[in-house]
């Protein structure tokens, strides 16, 4: 509007201002940085009076807790916890704390957050704490490589996206050597607790060094906090993993570009990749946001045993009702980890590194008899450049690369043979176009939205209170998040009552379960019962950009806002 | 914030409402959407009172004047004009007009508010005129098939992005049968005017129709409206074409998010791609917004005819000397026509193209010795999947498909393996891991900024003011954009001006001249004068997705910033 534009100096105000933020390396801050870095975030109000810390009822695991419980001798069985309001404020030790955090894993948005928010709680509850950054992730605990966070130092990545405040590493605390170099940091920095922000492998391992300090009486605590995009990591005390609101919305902003551009030249299937390679929750999310035509959901393909030619034929089925309407364009959502759903292509995966590893393969293809029939059949149906990648793209274990295989371009190719077909039988008459996109690292990074924001907040604020309460093996959890801001619970909830074992090499190994698209939860059943409509109609919704203010800027996913019974 | 939160009803809110605005198709609109619809649009102030339209001096053309002249006996040499405040309200025809529109060509975000100027100017200032939007592009004006727009059908499409409320095509009106037609269609409808939203080439095209309209004496008058993403359609007096500073930013939002993610991560270099074949206004700009590492400029590679050795060269020297400073990631952006910018490239590619059609490719690779030794090193220099690309993937006349040589995958494969070269030399230590990107479609269709939405809607509504006045031959300009919306001036610029003539197969033929990056002019100097400091300092900028209100809102782009000297 005129009326803010010259308010706003009119096009002298510019997009990027050059106010540089310089402790956040060289940066140089846009507007809208400028702008979230002063975005003042609410607290739930249990957090903002006195509190105490209250117990809930001895806690089980979520599988085989007689396995659990032998190699979690000390956690096993405690309480999850909830933080209640309280008369006093001297409930909590009137002390100074020395608190480590430690990113882990890929990146997610919001983590920046945790951390200012545990900083904050250490600044106004227990003043005169110290508040150390491993950097790099969790090798920055075992080379003792570490910062120390102050205010200054934290401000500029204040609602900031990425984890460069310390940077994040995939290195695992694993081997009894590796403990020895935990236990040795945390006693040179005389550490009261640790907060390790990561996925599920990571407070996994949070648990395990929890585990290990109170077994060898170090006094460092260790507090988890649930981080990933591709929202996996949940259960019922623990609603949804930080960084999935934002990265979904990123992606469905492009994909509501994608649709209005495919209806608007009318010429193009679009087949969007996304990010997400264990469950399909974000691919669910986004078909959520935004009405594709068609969504792969990879829980369904590996429950209904599907083939690549039933996904194949299920696309093209569409695609020639869709013809038959006129319609010559389309949206296509694939997970990332499609492949990976496949029990035929797993089967083809696993013959081909066992082939590859002992043989060499002849340019007659006399190779190919090793494998099976099945195996043989899929890899003949296979695109030749997928049937190069197969044979080409090794990682140095000599193993196919699943990751690497462009599934959106194996898809497109096979859709069209199968067109081609049908055109040749006449049941076919177009010409099918495909366009294929990725979608996954512009949305790890993004600027985290309002919800993610305040959700980090009071994480990594509660961590703050949970640590300084004396907990120790607990996920920071932030409940109840369809009522407002004000209203959110938190406490924390036991790691080992999430735990499962499996068996690698005949041990049991403690893993948090991943959770994977629940066929029989509300999210999966909205899109089935929407899905067809989709397919054949055009229902495309255009989320457009984050807003950071204004209606819609403060709602959150369809996904948990389904899980939570919120219509 | 909470209390935005509490007024908002919470999670409750949800992102997408069920809100069906029936008559865009079937969509279900997003909040966003919907905000956006109801947008007051501010015009600028001559367009608010009464005006008059005003001739400036006789033009010419941007070269040849004297075949201009003969191409456009009847419009050469008329001058531009401008609206002018005046007293009286009664200086135009107080008549009712029929117009028709039509769009042109790829999707540029800010059509929809072209057509919703005009419109509006209409209703306003003809009441009772029609407006008739042709469907799918010029093919729609050869056909005969338009829609009458009303106040509810256009309503939807307000500030929204996309083409699709009457869809574009990339038929051009050409042969004399082609113009008998448009002919018979302004005929049968009686058309006082055409507008149309296009290209270079579709504004060319309308000045032919004006000029053909004028020769056989049609009442029908022709107006341009300057639209392409590209940003290469501009001139003194049309200071920027519509959709660019839309599309830069959406692209500048996720190569920021990219950027975070390789300084989180410290192990990728990000090779992007960018839209924008004919000229790297798109790339220079998201590099002016956002700071990369590395930009290149396929102007500035087509000035010092670099090989892509040359630019292979530059990148790798670059990353060895961050590898020196112990950065081992960054980000680099590369214009979508690169291929096109380099001599040697172009000069293999036509070699290839007559090669290929005469000759059969034997398998010992007879054939290259029909290649210039220049172009079989070239050649023998690309990546192998690269060169399969050149020798298979053809269009219909046997051609190489340059635009879908993925050049951010052959720079990653040409990078790497002078990486390689340099490790065996010992100059280089590091791990290189290349991820390729490609921005393209995601930007065409996005919801207009601010500035897209007010600059769309004046020249529309200044293209009625036009029309209505009785010109024809002209591009609706709307100029003086440093200053607020109200201040802006709104004009017409002769087509013929802006042209000059092309030989091809022995005859002259009228184009507007594609305006290519210039290394004198604005844009350019300053990134040349920034970049050496960002390849090797992070002063990475994160522009964050378009804001709707708020701070910077308003803002405009850098490159017309810069062009209109504003720092």
């Amino acid at each position: 509007m005129a009326k803010s534009f010259l308010q706003n100096g009119g096009l002298a105000a510019g997009r990027s201002t050059t106010r540089s933020i310089t402790s956040r390396l060289t940066s140089v801050y846009s507007d809208v940085q400028n702008i979230r870095i002063d975005y003042d975030l609410p607290l739930p109000s249990v957090l903002r009076n006195p509190f105490k810390v209250v117990d809930g009822p001895r806690s089980t695991a979520a599988g085989h807790p007689e396995e659990i419980e032998k190699l979690f001798p000390n956690l096993f069985g405690q309480p999850s916890v909830m933080l209640v309001p309280c008369d006093s404020d001297s409930v909590l030790p009137d002390k100074k704390l020395k608190i480590g955090v430690v990113l882990s894993g890929g990146q997610a948005p919001g983590g920046h957050n945790v951390i200012s928010g545990i900083f904050d709680y250490l600044q106004q509850r227990a003043k005169g704490s110290t508040l150390y950054g491993f950097r790099g992730g969790p090798a920055g605990i075992m080379k003792c490589k570490y910062v120390e966070l102050n205010s200054d130092y934290i401000y500029p990545y204040r609602n900031q996206g990425g984890f460069d405040m310390i940077c994040s590493g995939r290195d695992k605390i694993e081997t009894p050597e590796q403990f020895k170099q935990a236990e040795d940091t945390v006693q040179k920095l005389d550490l009261d607790g640790l907060l390790v922000i990561g996925g599920d492998d990571s407070n996994t391992n949070a648990c395990l060094l929890a585990e290990h300090f109170r077994n060898k009486n170090i006094k460092t605590l260790v507090m988890g906090c649930p981080k990933t995009i591709d929202g996996d990591l949940k259960c019922k005390e623990v609603p949804t993993s930080f960084g999935f609101d934002t990265a979904c919305k990123i992606y469905s902003e492009m994909i509501g570009n994608v649709m209005v551009d495919a209806r608007s030249s009318g010429k193009y299937y679009h087949f969007v990749r996304l990010m997400g390679r264990a469950a399909s929750h974000i691919t669910l999310e986004c078909a959520l946001q935004t009405h594709p035509n068609i969504t792969i959901i990879g829980e369904e393909v590996a429950v209904k045993k599907q083939t690549l030619k039933d996904v194949t034929d299920y696309i093209v089925d569409i695609i020639c009702k869709r013809a038959e309407a006129n319609y010559n364009y389309g949206v296509i959502l694939i997970p990332e980890g499609l492949i990976d759903f496949i029990p035929e292509a797993q089967k083809l995966i696993a013959e081909l590194n066992e082939i590859l590893a002992n043989e060499t393969v002849d340019e007659d293809g006399l190779w190919k008899k090793k494998l099976t029939d099945q195996s043989l059949k899929l890899f003949e149906f296979l695109p030749r450049s997928i049937q190069e990648q197969l044979m080409l793209e090794r990682d140095p274990h000599g193993n196919v690369q699943v990751a690497k295989i462009e599934t959106e371009k194996m898809l497109i190719q096979m859709v069209d043979a199968e067109l081609e077909k049908r055109k040749k039988e006449g049941s076919y008459k177009r010409e099918f176009k495909g366009q294929s996109h990725f979608f996954g690292y512009e949305g790890r990074c993004g600027l985290p939205t309002n919800f993610d924001a305040m959700y980090c907040y009071a994480l990594g604020y509660g961590a703050g209170a949970l640590l300084h309460s004396g907990k120790t093996g607990l996920i920071s959890s932030v409940g109840n998040l369809s009522a407002p801001v004000e209203e959110w619970t938190v406490g924390g909830t036991a790691l080992t009552s999430m735990m499962d074992v499996e068996r690698r090499r005949g041990k049991f190994k403690p893993v948090i379960k991943k959770a994977m698209v629940e066929l029989e939860g509300p999210p999966y059943k909205k899109f089935a019962s929407m899905r067809d409509e989709w397919a054949l109609k055009n229902r495309y919704t255009c989320p457009g950009p984050i807003q950071f203010s204004g209606p819609g800027s403060n709602a959150v996913n369809h996904t948990l806002r389904l899980e939570l019974g919120v219509v």
